[in-house]
């Protein structure tokens, strides 16, 4: 038995309420609390058909939760605020499951005090955090990892493609003879960006999770400053806003075609890539080229691609691959955590 | 807290045993016992460094492991009448993991037995049976099928290369100018295939992963009779003693090369799958042509390679490639399934 109180019934929230709904109540899951940023509903069952009837009140929620414990709150917010609330639910005894990447990428002293309180070396009934879904959403690279580090395994590098956005963008780039700038455009039209691309573009959100790789690896002191990120956003463009940006992108249509054309020169193709180098204690997210016949250079449509360099899993890398972001595989990571928490 | 009866500390089970010595303390996992086929030993706290200093007594080791619960125990042989033992072991409340194929791919009652014995919602304090390292060794293939069906993902086609032997063999054969017996012979020489090299060329072992892929992807009663297997194996040499069969085999170069160059007409190349075709509820193992992008045209070494296609991974499929063959991601896969327990 486990219930359930669902921070954030958004896109990613709703459709993880429906897969619970349809098949939740045989592996024992129950949701009893539902809150967005100001309204709340509490109950003993809740499902996907639900209203937010009252006004949110967290201090409620958490007393009511106590009522219906072991309890894990799942934040699918992208909520720095929620992601500080982890510490005094821990405390409380509450897990944490989530999608966000706050807590795993900002600041240290708070990751530090989440892995503390989930420490079962130090108690072996501590409550568990969980976020497969920050790194490739619903793809098996969180709990890989953590199990090859548990279990032993040197890492030894780790590179990847962890932007379905910027996959798409240079799959379709290095396949077609597309400009840059119309490839950003299509993109953005059909909902594949953020709604200013360059919120993409800047590797803020590939950093982030390398972030979170690294750390994962050993890096302990990782932090989004610690490491190079490769903004490809021409720097003319960045003071500029979004509907600006849009129409002056063609002007360096001409910068981009110049990278292709140096990489394929080499049999090569253009990838951006968060890469965790651990044997060298270093991290980088970074325009890359790679051969054609390499992994990442087969990729299609938005995929995430993994490879963990190991000392077991040497010298051919274990990969994972498939889409990393849609609710309904975003979802599907948030319920395997659920499941791994039962 | 977990304790473990080691039975078959063979190449894997002593690979498993190094692991747990060096790091398994600080999860609480103890080893108890170790037996091979004749002799045991029994303990509290066992390590790689162990004597077997009695007869082998499989109602002895059971009284001590219940002293010691939960327990679990690990069968690394590929035995069937180990096998046959899982539902007694698993009726007096013993976990179960094991690499051993035998229980998950023959006898469909022992299958249906093991599937009850272990069916939480029926009882909420059932044991467990983990058999991650019995598809791709170490690479997480098992948990994330499981994971998929769990949460109620529909899952449309499996395909894969899971045989390390075959995988080696064929991709050598696409991207050299190697005869097949060559590349046979030479995978002999390097300990690749089993003594009896037509042991991998005949399917029966990718027939077994295919048919406990079938099973978890809910067509339950899948055997190894009940589908097609390619037998690669001239039928002119599958009377034959293996130095007798060696020998021959350059006289059937020409017939492989053909298949080679037929692919080759389409810029296809030749690759050994097992398919589980869940749409259309028929599984296979044959000797299949892609196209050279395709994910499975790239591949390397020995290493295996799955693709899930399913409702929420599509168009794309969720494919997961590597070593699945080698003690150390084998007993890696193991140490995943029994931390998973814990
Ligand atoms: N979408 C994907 O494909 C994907 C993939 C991987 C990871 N993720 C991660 O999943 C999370 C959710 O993504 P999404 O696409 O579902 O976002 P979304 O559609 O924008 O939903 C966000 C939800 O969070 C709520 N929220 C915001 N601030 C809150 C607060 N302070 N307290 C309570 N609720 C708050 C919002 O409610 P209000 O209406 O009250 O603001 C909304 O219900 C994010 O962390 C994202 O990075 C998403
Ligand atoms: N090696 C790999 O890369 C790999 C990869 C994936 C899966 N696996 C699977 O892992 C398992 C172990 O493989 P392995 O390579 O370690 O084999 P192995 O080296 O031949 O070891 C087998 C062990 O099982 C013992 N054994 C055999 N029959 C027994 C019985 N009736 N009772 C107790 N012990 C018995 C053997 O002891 P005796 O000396 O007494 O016979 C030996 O210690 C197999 O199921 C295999 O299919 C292996």
């Amino acid at each position: 038995m486990l219930s359930i109180v669902l921070v954030g019934p958004g896109l990613v929230g709703n459709e993880l309420l429906t897969q619970l709904t349809k098949n939740g109540k045989q592996h024992g899951i129950r949701v009893i609390a539902i809150s967005n940023s100001k309204r709340m509903v509490l109950g003993t069952d809740l499902s996907d058909n639900f209203t937010l009837d009252s006004e949110r009140d967290l201090y409620r929620i958490e007393e009511h939760a106590e009522k219906f414990k072991p309890c894990a709150f799942v934040d699918c917010t992208s909520n720095q605020d929620i992601a500080n609330l982890y510490v005094q639910w821990l405390k409380k005894g509450f897990s944490v499951v989530t999608p966000n990447k706050k807590a795993f990428s900002s600041d240290l002293s708070l990751y530090s005090k989440i892995l503390e309180l989930t420490d079962r070396t130090l108690n072996p009934t501590a409550p568990f955090v969980r976020h497969e879904a920050t790194v490739g959403a619903g793809l098996p690279i969180i709990s890989t990892l953590t199990n090859l580090v548990k279990t032993g395994d040197k890492i030894l590098k780790i590179e990847g493609i962890f932007s379905g956005t910027l996959s798409f963008i240079f799959n379709t780039f290095s396949d077609s003879n597309l400009k840059f700038s119309e490839i950003v455009k299509d993109a953005k039209s059909k909902g594949f960006t953020e709604p200013d691309p360059r919120d993409d573009l800047n590797g803020v959100d590939v950093a982030r999770k390398t972030t979170i790789l690294a750390r994962l690896s050993g890096l302990k002191n990782t932090t989004l400053e610690s490491f190079p990120t490769e903004n490809i956003v021409p720097k003319e463009l960045r003071n500029l806003n979004t509907v600006e940006f849009m129409e002056r992108l063609p002007e360096f249509d001409e910068h981009f075609e110049n990278l292709k054309l140096e990489a394929k020169k080499e049999n090569k193709i253009l990838r951006y890539v968060g890469v965790v180098d651990v044997s060298n204690q270093k991290c980088s997210v970074e325009l890359k080229s790679f051969d054609k016949s390499h992994p990442f250079g087969g990729l299609k449509g938005s995929d995430n691609i993994i490879a963990f360099y190991t000392e077991r899993f040497s010298p051919q890398p274990l990969i994972i691959q498939g889409a990393g972001a849609g609710k309904e595989v975003t979802a599907f990571g948030i319920y395997c955590d659920i499941l791994s928490i039962l």
